[in-house]
């Protein structure tokens, strides 16, 4: 920690700054400028609270120079985590692509579609069994059914599914029937069920919350380490501006910023932040050109009757249009498209 | 619904979009207009999905008239509705004022601060039992430790209290031991958490999100009141922006916008948004002559020594002088102080 | 500075910016802590680049502790700056409010505005003669013959009046004609603008823009002190926010804000910020109770009927309403509201 | 317009409405609904104010359905426009890709960043000669003399040059000197300096500023337009959220947006968002293949010397590699590379 002390502090206001930090057991370095005088606070092993500083006379402000996080960051483990996922995996050379519905509807369209996505190169299957809704007299998901929909989808198909779960309440069936737990973004920072994906024995897809900082959103992740579980994937979904073209404004910065300081994957939902289908194809590719490790696409046979958010799903056609740009896009930034060829 | 044609829209093109709508058993009135065509969709009851019509040949934009909440509106129910919370109640022509310390350490710290803000003018004791802390290493709150103690200091007050159920897991603890129970601001769209305030048995404190529309508040509050609970008060406590002199932007306009449209009261909370004490007295102030129905304002003794956020805490004196001034300003506003009387 | 190093940085690391510094003249305190090392950058009379650092191996971040701006920082000059107007000072014990309309439509409309907000108590007149709009194609003003009428209005009334000057074309004419110059939010950044108003010879009402940050607002400030003219009002309008009920969102934080930091005084606009008269009332005295030093409102006496704007304008009936709002508040936040008496 | 009325409205409300709409020469067409009714306006030529409706009782909200902007839309000029600077051109199958250094520091630094840019495949240099910065006390450019040196660099490489008019006092000086005539974020809405850029002979760059929506950046080319001049291209460079790990957030589904309702073109400047080289990659690629028509780029020899906001710029082997990446990417958003080939 750094406190900044006033131009006009006296000798006595450094002293009380330096006594205060060292009966707190810290130690406080003062370094005298040609303005005014800084003085280092170290010696802490977490954060140190500003308060017992900010208050004090002559002081400027105080700057937190810690990280409160550990377990996520790459200062503690160098190498890019991989996330297995089934036999597909999150944050090696390969790109992973996760399609499907917005919302489980009935077997056959999740069938449906399952089939059309797995054949364009999609490798894991989304869809919502649990719908976190804005209003409480929207569609919310067939719940448990939703669940069991997707497992004869799965076996049917082969591939692996991830689903959200919306509470603590929920998470133990979603984590039985799935392959791979969604957090949503609503949920960011619902702490109790964060805990509890840490224990559920299945890797976690852990969505940016609209408002969420990079630190904000690294904490969550530490949650879920803390508990045991270093399967975690990243995911952007686009925080909120005053832009009015959009849902949400995809934040692209995120993904170097991400590689910089974490070890964990992290791929892009360019859908939601869409809220139109024109929009998903164009941010899509720019999530993969900025170094994403993946991509989350809605996919709608029939968009306009959807029972959920229908607004921004590509039809199976514009999604096999979109996987082959991704497949020539992939060598130019260093990745495999391998594992997402045409089945 | 209104859907805007292209200018150079066809007579084909607006024949489509009426047709699509006929078929979903709405009523078309197309409107032409100097420039261009708009056609009115009614006869909905609930919201219709735009991507209906969005993705139509000629169709420009789609516009949503309807709102989608009912019980909260004004429309739906005109007079106030009054909050009651023990023997006071939010929403008439009374102030109310919530203040304690951001979280319950122990039961002399509790019992301390209670009695010094009840004499200030205070009439409901806050403080955290669970905290929702963005660090897993934070303090996370004495749990039902603290539930207890926040009982037995009511016992000695005669205050009645509120704190915050972080998750489903313990709301019904939450209820029993407490006379108001507070959603924070991260779980303003943990939907299954608003479901279970709906039948919990308690008045609901229910904070915005920080990045929460004026419109999401109000269908998060719409899920409790679906349940049967209409005794919500809602609470701003600041939105995130590109400011960085703050923790987070108290946006005041939205008192006199959710007076307009909902019959809900709502009060503020300074001390987040803040994040330094010497700004939290001005907000306060501000908040009461923007028509506030209440304030929500963290007390602390030793605000540097707090085991949770001491960095907005006022001190009892400075929480003192800041009543007189809200005892002042309410006639401005007219709104009775008498609940506030010092004791 | 500080620079901040990687837990992992070995010594040469360390050493390479130490030498890097001293190579630039400065002077470098490696600071070693319990996880990592920081090194302190003094010496420097300006602002370092902190790419000089940022790039070297090892470093995680580079954290700036000067601050750019000096002229307008209390740690300049302590004491409050007031800015005399005719007989009006803002910044003194007296609240100050300037009203009139948005646009100077005819010197009818003016003068009959000016002589009723005049009646209620303000004591400067606002009215636009060169309007900065959105759209070329709606009104841009009268221009030099709206300066002419506030000019013949002034001597009618003894109002000194505050007009905008909306590019360095025409800074020269409206220092001529009126008694304050204003610069509009959306010329904060406008720095030959900002130049030529430190030497027009009049107070300034600088506005703060849509996007600046606090150190921008005072930058901007700092580029008409560093001119010789310390005669300026800073004016909070609003920021843009993903709010969408309001126009802009109006941060009142930044009084207390600016109060720790400059010495020169501000007010606050609530008209545009609130888009709707409804709103007007509540934000200005939420400014007030924050304590600003003062209001700039918009009143019209055909509000439906105005050429620019109507959409937020008070009649003067509402604006005489919330004028003796306005005097019942100020003895609560300490200031006299003489200056304010009706006439 | 559409007039929403409240539920409870009474006929008189609704007939009142229809009269003032009728008073004003425009037509008024009721639409009853389920639940409410709504009053569609229409016979306007130009946009009408809803102060006129918004205060009449029983009236809910009026929403806007006109657009403001005429010339600059689709609906006005179907076909893409093309933008011709020398030899190049914006907007057709071509990328284009302007680079250069962020301020003109000397003939010899600009001269020799402008072979290897041009070596590279950048086809238009940049560099400021008037800079706008922040800070009175920064480097503010070379002025004049700049100019000079951008043309005598543009004798000896054949590259055109694009340098920021910073005000109407340089815009003659800026567009005598060079090829096309960049307007800054800051200066968007300076509408004397868009109205001498429609008139000043030269094609415009015209960059979107930190808060600006879409239909803003759309009315200040229309400002451009509007004075007889169609060469504009539009700039993204990113806009102020309360994201805090990069300098501005670029919007991408600008791209899109624009693409949908104007035939402008538009580039992407990823350098001064970024705030850091490491970033610049990551986002220039995103910004291609999002379907940008171009790049704008800074580029110098040593970045940590740049006398302004070396903090970003990319060393000109970096930005090597970044050309042969965007000429890999063109085909696959369908353009041509061709332009771009390294010389």
């Amino acid at each position: 920690m750094l406190i900044v002390m006033n131009m006009n502090a006296v000798p006595a206001d450094i002293e009380r700054v330096v006594e205060k930090a060292r009966a707190a057991g810290l130690k406080a370095t003062p370094i005298p400028g040609s303005q005014r005088t800084a003085i280092a606070i170290t010696g802490n092993l977490g954060m140190v609270e500003p308060a017992r500083f900010e208050a004090l006379p002559g002081v400027l402000e105080v700057i937190q120079v810690s990280h409160p996080y550990k377990l996520v960051s790459r200062e503690f483990k160098a190498e890019d985590t991989r996330v297995r996922v089934g036999d597909v995996e999150f944050g090696g050379s390969s790109l992973v692509v996760i399609a499907g519905p917005c919302a489980v509807e009935s077997y056959e369209q999740t069938l449906s579609v399952a089939k059309k996505v797995q054949a364009s190169g999609a490798r894991i299957l989304r869809g919502g069994a649990y719908k976190p809704r804005s209003s409480p007299y929207s569609f919310q998901g067939l719940e448990l059914e939703g669940l069991e929909i997707l497992a004869r989808v799965r076996e049917e198909t082969g591939m692996p599914v991830v689903t959200e779960a919306i509470g603590t309440d929920v998470i133990d069936a979603v984590a039985e029937f799935s392959d791979m737990v969604q957090i949503g973004a609503r949920n960011m920072q619902n702490y109790p069920l964060l805990r509890r994906a840490g224990k559920c024995g299945r890797p976690i897809l852990l969505k940016r919350s609209f408002s969420a900082s990079l630190t904000e959103l690294l904490l969550a992740a530490e949650y879920i380490l803390d508990q045991g579980n270093d399967q975690v994937v990243l995911c952007e979904r686009g925080i909120r501006t005053f832009v009015d073209h959009n849902r949400a404004t995809l934040d692209f910065s995120i993904i170097p910023a991400v590689e910089k300081i974490s070890h964990l994957p992290l791929i892009v939902d360019p859908s939601h932040a869409a809220g139109d289908p024109a929009k998903v194809g164009p941010l899509a590719r720019a999530a993969i050109a900025a170094g994403a490790d993946g991509l989350m696409v809605e996919v709608h046979e029939q968009p306009a009757e959807a029972l959920s958010d229908g607004r921004q799903a590509l039809r199976p056609e514009e999604f096999d249009r979109l996987m082959s740009e991704v497949r020539r896009l992939a060598p130019v930034v260093g990745r495999s498209s391998e594992v997402l060829a045409r089945s």
